[in-house]
């Protein structure tokens, strides 16, 4: 790629040039104005792609999946979701994975830790658990489970019927930034410490430990963020003041410790949009996988695509692409992102349009 | 008073310092060295002494007071619990208020801010209300309300029985620091703009509204800390770790969007001690208003003074006291100190002594 | 005092009243509806008064104290400036101390350590020193020296000039909250451990070691902020923007490690006024000392009283006093206050008034 | 790539799974355990290598540079120092990118912004320019210039002799990020609106302006840190205390606002180790590049390569490579990392090793 602005160079000169480029590059030097267009980009390559993926096939995959494989044998039994524009990059936006996870009676996904932190939503089942750190918790559609950076974790499932849960993890991220580790425990169960469920007690019910002092990029301690208890609070907040006009009743899932998100890396919301409700157009720089999980409706983008979901469809709306949503019923989207990162950088951009005529 | 340097001096010397010292006073000018040893001592004076108030007692003063006097025509119907040794100061530390407040059925406690902010802790009743800045709350036994500097606040009691709280303000404090500021609203009763409960659901369940940042001298919009939900994070945290042999379990309430103190200058703690542990003795320099909300017990002091004490009853241990607690029962203590202005100066300390022989 | 509502009640209920309120007296319990309004004023009480010391009676005061007592008879030999209307506190403001300290060739004044903290801001002299936890700097006129709460600190003046200093403490913050505590150094100087004037030249250059963090309400390891240095930043801000109406250019001393205050008790800061500006009326919650370093001018306060000032002179305004600053030359004002105790409870509020027609 | 726990699938099973594997990847979706191993590594996977570019060289090439094409051309008259390993991605560490930039006298290097940030630091040359949102300062070689995100900036020379500096940006994290955003101003130069250097001299010296509250994010308002004060504050501390054994004395360039990094995505150090110390080995997850400032002396790299430099030498250490310092003469090095990224996202790690036998 050349910029313009050598179209007009003289002949002799240009192939000065030319020459001289050849001969820095045995020297690993390279001419910054011949890149300079691609490196500073006036906005965002966008190089990704809206995409939606139907439950019910989802489904069908991994109930599949279970047949042909066992969660020890895979590690983790879980299909990635890919974005559509970078097939066999494992990453559904940017900087971040998605995938679906299914963790039958009996199975073990062995315990190990990794620099990659991950959430957990969960779709269906009741009563599979995860451990983190020494303690297991058990989940129920809708919970958001935490296993942050550098936890050992684990998951089984000791009751007669699967779960399946969708997981968003960093790891193009932590692949960019080459800042992979990861360790397996010796046995495929890590011992627990403490009674089932003892951190989302200890920590999320408004009192915290005498002394406990969290670090700005640290983990929240609440690692089973509760359905039915988050919900109450969406609802409270959509009761109790207006909404906006570009995300209806936006919820941030937070650390109790410092207010800000759980996880330094990935930043889970809740949402409300009433039934009717479609909200005003929006893009910002972060990108963001959409569950929907009570509700129908649709994200209408920016070229006239329409992205029409029901429960537990999953859909990606990538960085800097204007889009709406479009409440059909009473509407709860579970969504994640990397805002937090850009936020920490001080490089997060939200551009909030208004309705076209 | 005069440092024990002083007394060699000859005679001659001494006249003419006692003749220097005397112009300048004239002059609003004073010497320091007559003072050092006072104005800067080894360690705190100690001018307050433990204390101990029976709920019984206290009841019958204060339903008798319901008798005397409304308490529209009292502003705040509330007996002050004056530390013994500085009688008519109404300070029960060297920084902090504490009261008993009665309101009565169709009482009016009318609108009003001030810059002391409050908390209330409910020792008897169901359902009376305090309105916090447009919205209201239902109180329980053992709930901690909070009505923060300068919020308009407001009580009353639709139900037909009275309730009885504990108040701590921080009215010594800002009195010494000359801060006061108070505003009466014109009419009993603030308008509402929220639906009652809207905070405590909105900000205390895990998450917090997009966009929601809040100051570190900022004050919780969790208003209502609910007595089941801190009772069963304290029992998790007991059952879930060692005690700590100076304080057993001892959770402080939180602020969900710092996670530090939810008021600037009171810091409030739930406390949780097992049937027959006893605390090793401990001072610190925050002095400390407790209730026992659960269980018998005694508070031991260094001089071998015993307060004994059950459920409701109010004692203070004041800063710098050698004290250690003993539960008779399984004990549940409520308390409140000025420990959140101390480490904002940087200026909190404790000391863990070790058992006695 | 009693509020003017009871004024109308029946002589009976009058009598029952005041029978029931001295049977509460004898357990230590009182009535706040007496007291509300005391207790919680509608603004700040105004007990302290402002006030002016001439440079030369300072001076001609503590060169006799020179004459009368040694350093170290004295331990500091220094002459309080007590605020006129509460003589025999040894406070200048409701929570500050200042006094006039003079140190003579050969002096020592002995290390010592407190929970108070405080700033010297050198009048006189040339070359005395301070040291601070092991570590010297030499004195200048102009200087900023701090010796923060539980710092070992001592004084001595190898020169052959006297140097004088006015000192700032937090005497009367720290005695209100009974938090006093001293050590004495056994010998008179403690012991160096780091070379003359090493923290000031680490930490003041806009570097910092690495891995270096400060807690929030530490102390600047930069005890020694040089006036040449500091006068040159703040001529750099008068002439760089527009001149603030209310304080024409002020600035604040830092903490290089934080950004804020440079002790949590005491914020002092450096003021310029060109010649002929007049600030608009201005009050705030913080009482402040002010120090006439270059120039001359006058301080306006809401009475019509006058403060006439010129170098070195030394003033008082209390906190919420109306006033205004008149610079008859170019005038440079060094001040400090207790705004960071304010600041870090929430509490510290100005209010900018318009010019009177 | 195939994880080894599958070599033993049964050939029926095998072909079911691919079977399945294909019919996924036309619904973007693929399964993770074939994955995994490749997604989660146990440690870094070290794509760059170490590499040094001699000065003298990199003169010639910039110098040659200067005669092909003008700075406005060019929009930046730049040489990128790509990392060997990574040919054409213009990143010299994971995040990072170095170039040399050279201004001829009368060049016009036209005023722009971006998303990405940058630094230069000075190698030779005397009173060029940087213009920073309206402010210019003069630059001196060992001058640390800011540039940070979404500022306006320029650079000229009026001066009769070009300069050189090393330019340090985060165009790769920025483009991993996808978050690349520019602006052109209409003319070649931004208007000035306030006097040379008043930012660092208004920021730097100790003191901030009235009510400046800086964003954990923000950009240091000293633009310039320049090199004199940063030495002097280097050797301060060099001769301060002992040295230590991984690093010799590091440094870090400090926000004066809130004691961290200058920028959110790069972090300057400064670090001077005296003439034959040589550092223990030291690996850490951030890649560093470095310039030597003063002195000569070698970077030994854990696979026997043995990096040589002396003045102006600039040579990378990627991430996690083990490698040790050894200063031939007193030796100054620079250096720049994404270490401020990994800190706030709690990822940065360092391991340091003993001396070998």
């Amino acid at each position: 790629m050349r910029a313009e602005h050598e179209t007009a160079v003289p002949p002799d000169l240009a192939r000065r040039r030319e020459e001289f480029y050849a001969r820095l590059a045995t020297r690993s030097i390279r001419p910054l104005w011949t890149e300079f267009r691609h490196l500073v980009p006036r906005s965002p390559h966008r190089r990704l792609v809206p995409a939606l993926w139907r439950y019910d096939e989802l489904r069908q995959a991994i109930m599949e999946a279970g047949e042909l494989i066992t969660a020890k044998e895979a590690e983790r039994r879980a299909l990635i979701l890919e974005n559509p524009a970078r097939p066999g990059e494992a990453r559904i936006t940017a900087t971040l994975y998605a995938a679906v996870q299914l963790v039958l009676p009996g199975d073990v996904a062995p315990a190990h830790r990794h620099t990659q932190s991950a959430l957990r939503f969960v779709l269906e089942g009741e009563g599979a658990f995860t451990a983190v750190d020494g303690e297991r918790t058990r989940m129920s559609r809708g919970d958001l489970v935490l296993t942050p950076r550098w936890t050992w974790h684990d998951h089984g499932n000791e009751t007669d019927r699967p779960m399946i849960w969708l997981d968003g993890l960093d790891i193009p991220l932590i692949a960019d930034l080459d800042l992979g580790f990861a360790e397996h425990w010796p046995e495929d169960r890590q011992p627990l410490s403490r009674p089932e469920n003892d951190s989302p007690m200890r920590y999320g019910e408004g009192l915290l430990p005498d002394g406990y002092r969290a670090d700005p990029a640290s983990a929240s301690p609440v690692f089973n963020y509760r359905y039915a208890r988050c919900r109450q609070a969406l609802l409270a907040a959509a009761r109790g003041g207006p909404l906006n006009p570009w995300t209806g009743c936006r919820m941030c899932y937070a650390h109790p410790g410092t207010g800000g998100w759980p996880m330094a890396t990935i930043g889970p919301c809740l949402q409300f949009l009433p039934a009717g409700f479609a909200t005003r157009p929006l893009r910002a720089t972060d990108g963001r996988v959409f569950v929907a999980v009570e509700g129908r409706g649709a994200c209408l983008l920016e070229d006239g695509e329409r992205l029409d979901f029901g429960p537990d469809d999953i859909f990606v709306v990538p960085n800097w692409t204007i889009h709406r949503l479009v409440a059909e019923d009473d509407l709860v989207l579970f969504s994640y992102s990397d805002r937090p990162v850009q936020e920490a950088l001080g490089l997060w951009r939200e551009e909030r349009l208004e309705e076209e005529a």
